[in-house]
């Protein structure tokens, strides 16, 4: 769809048309005046990502702003920029003890950056190119960087999963103080939650880190959201897999969020991710560098490396989410399938309609593990209350506290990847083993 | 599980043997002496849903409260008072020329009463039952009870959905000036959106109310949300479906949601339901008895009784929310099936992992209607930003825009209840018609 060739790379419509008119290419340094305000710095490409009415220039402060174009505005060169390189500048850390933190990159639009002569978006992760990018990181740590998929989120499988555990495993292993992992934001929740359970007793931070928008757009948050992960990882107090991203749409904090806890609540925003029924771990401070830490989680204990690697996950689990008017046949289907495990997202406290009751039944009798959230999200199932929900527990089903349901499917995948005894993954599942279960709190007590 | 007979309705567990060895009976007016607080009320009768640690007194001002059992805590009996009744005290209202309001149950903790003979949970639901229950329901409105059904939301099926909605048509044709339905929680988002499409050119506002704690518990719901569905029914300037629940937990005010916006998202608080990607229509404010209206809906026309009924649904509909590991031969089981439509609830913009775009791309070509929501739930989908988004719309799948995954399947099932031709039920679905959709905003302009 761009039109713009190398020299407007990612350029289209409005804001194609003005700076081919003003003459001006990738990289000029360049001033637009509008509205009175004067906007200069270099002119940089924009990804697929961007909208046709803004304009990216890097500003002296090293900050990318978007200035929208309008039919007053005036675009002028002001001088010949050399074009942006990531490849040349890496600081020197070797004199600095700084600790270590492997960075694994697996694709997504945090890892991406516009290539300045192809305009094509591509994948920038050697640790210069993060340097570069990210300046900032120089002071946290002495990055060690790992291409080791470069999928959209949406494409990742728990075969990834596998292949994620081990490579942290083995960066644990051979001296890392503290792991960060690239992702797309699309399956990130999904992710850590399997990350979380399939690396036990960690010595160290995990860090998932993604971005909503990529690092050519005027609202990036992928330098911000990188440094928090780098910071946590570098010097996080505890053990934990999270995953670090906005908390809100301005540049003030990062988040951490449980790895168990975490979903994406929001399409396109920035502070899309969201800690469940349960609190963030910690909050990195952009301004001060500070680490806010929430949690009493296990404490890291650094020169240990006796990370254990339980990486196995079992595919054939149906995840259904229940409707009014679903179809008995659907669980039928999937006993004949040969399906292990069914993780059911009912209504409410943890229902279904009736009609379900008797497939249901069925498929725990063949052997089926399964397990039932609630398409709530927020709150704990409760299938005592109601006589639906007493019924679906006497045919076997289990309840999942206040799992999520997206934590709930990866816990189910692990638990029958670890045994083929269904009543050994039915005592796995619900085990709290990661944070993903709280204490029951009796919800209807008076305030 | 209850081990009271008449005399202790309900009550189990450490209540049950407090109350027990005060030789209290329900109806009785008693004193509950602790730590220092003096409690004094009638003994009320308690539902399945409560716990067994808290005794229920009705105090002189109507209110009920909750006392927790501890074992320094003092009962006894002070006078042994009326059993309450649901039947007698009709207030006089014919005198008064106030809007009728047509009450129709179809069943839910709204409705349910303890029955003081038997103990068990049933339907209150006579025009008498209503006031006598909620004394403040006669200001507000000349009230006629209808039951339609008495089912848990779980069991409310598409069919259901028909049938609500030519008891409306009709209460709305004999000339009702709003009407309320009583609704279980579950599903009465799906219901909603059911309503808001099958009935058209409606005249009067239609509200759905329910509630998340029965009229016997100590924080009970219940009688708040009729108040706020009855006056809103009754005065409010709209013609339009909306949902009345609490705003938060105090007892401040009853949000309206628009029915084709709205979603329980919490399994047990009674703030659950959140308007999604909109504002509330209105506010009820329970101390002043005010209506906040937010909308500029069309305009309620009260002599008018021209509303059309449409409400016909497709049951042949599949909801699909799509997990990393997901299977394709799901797809391919739902078009042997003779499924017409399929909602994928997808990742991020509206994402699925590449495996799954043959098979999509069959269905699509065996004439299933294909739309893509969000798991995200907040946010619009947007298949033009990534090569994933751009396959699947190449295929034939149709993007939602901002319409949660729960109103979109609903309006796919009304959609294809309406026509034959997918073309036409496309065209239908991807058309705003009762602010499922909004206009699109560019999510990427700088704030």
């Amino acid at each position: 769809m761009s039109q713009g060739g190398c020299e407007l790379a990612g350029y289209r419509g409005v804001a194609y048309q003005a700076l081919k008119a003003a003459q001006v290419s990738i990289g000029d340094v360049i001033r637009i005046v509008r509205a009175g305000e004067v906007y200069e710095g270099s002119l940089m490409p924009r990804s697929e990502l961007g909208d046709d009415k803004h304009v990216v220039i890097k500003l002296a402060s090293g900050y990318n702003i978007g200035v929208r174009v309008t039919s007053d505005c005036k675009i002028e060169r002001i001088g010949v920029g050399s074009k942006p390189t990531y490849t040349h500048v890496v600081r020197e850390v070797g004199g600095r003890n700084l600790p270590r933190v492997d960075v694994i990159s697996t694709g997504g639009t945090i890892v991406s950056r516009v290539d300045y002569r192809t305009g094509a978006v591509e994948p920038a992760l050697s640790a210069s190119d993060l340097y570069n990018a990210v300046p900032e990181l120089s002071e946290l740590a002495d990055i060690r960087a790992h291409i080791l998929y470069s999928e959209l989120s949406e494409n990742i499988t728990p075969k990834h999963w596998s292949g994620m555990a081990l490579k942290v495993f083995e960066v644990i292993r051979s001296g890392a103080s503290g792991v960060v992992v690239c992702h797309g934001t699309d399956t990130m929740g999904y992710t850590s939650a399997a990350l979380s359970f399939a690396l036990r007793n960690l010595p160290v931070p995990v860090i998932l880190v993604g971005s909503q928008r990529s690092s050519d757009r005027p609202s990036s948050d992928a330098a911000t959201n990188l440094m928090g992960a780098v910071a946590s990882a570098s010097k996080a107090p505890f053990a934990t897999v999270a995953v670090a991203m906005h908390e809100s749409t301005s540049d003030d904090a990062i988040l951490l969020h449980r790895g168990t806890r975490v979903r994406k609540g929001h399409t396109s925003g920035r502070d899309a991710f969201k800690s469940m029924n349960s609190p963030p771990v910690a909050k990195y401070l952009l301004q001060t560098g500070r680490l806010e830490v929430y949690c009493r989680d296990i404490q890291r204990r650094d020169p240990e490396r006796n990370v254990e690697l339980k990486n196995n996950f079992e595919e054939r689990v149906l995840h259904l989410k229940f409707y009014p008017g679903m179809r008995a046949e659907i669980i039928d289907w999937a006993i004949g399938e040969g399906y292990r495990g069914i993780v059911i997202e009912g209504t409410g406290l943890g229902h279904v309609s009736r009609t379900l009751q008797d497939p249901i039944s069925r498929a725990v009798k063949d052997g089926i593990l399964v397990g039932m959230t609630s398409q709530c999200l927020y709150g704990r199932v409760n299938m005592n209350v109601y006589a639906t929900g007493r019924d679906l527990l006497s045919v076997g089903v289990q309840p999942l506290e206040d799992m999520i349901p997206e934590t709930a499917l990866v816990k189910m995948m692990w638990a029958l990847g670890q045994t083929d005894k269904v009543e050994e993954a039915e005592r796995i599942l619900k085990t709290n083993i990661e944070g993903e279960i709280s204490q029951r709190t009796l919800y209807d007590d008076p305030p």
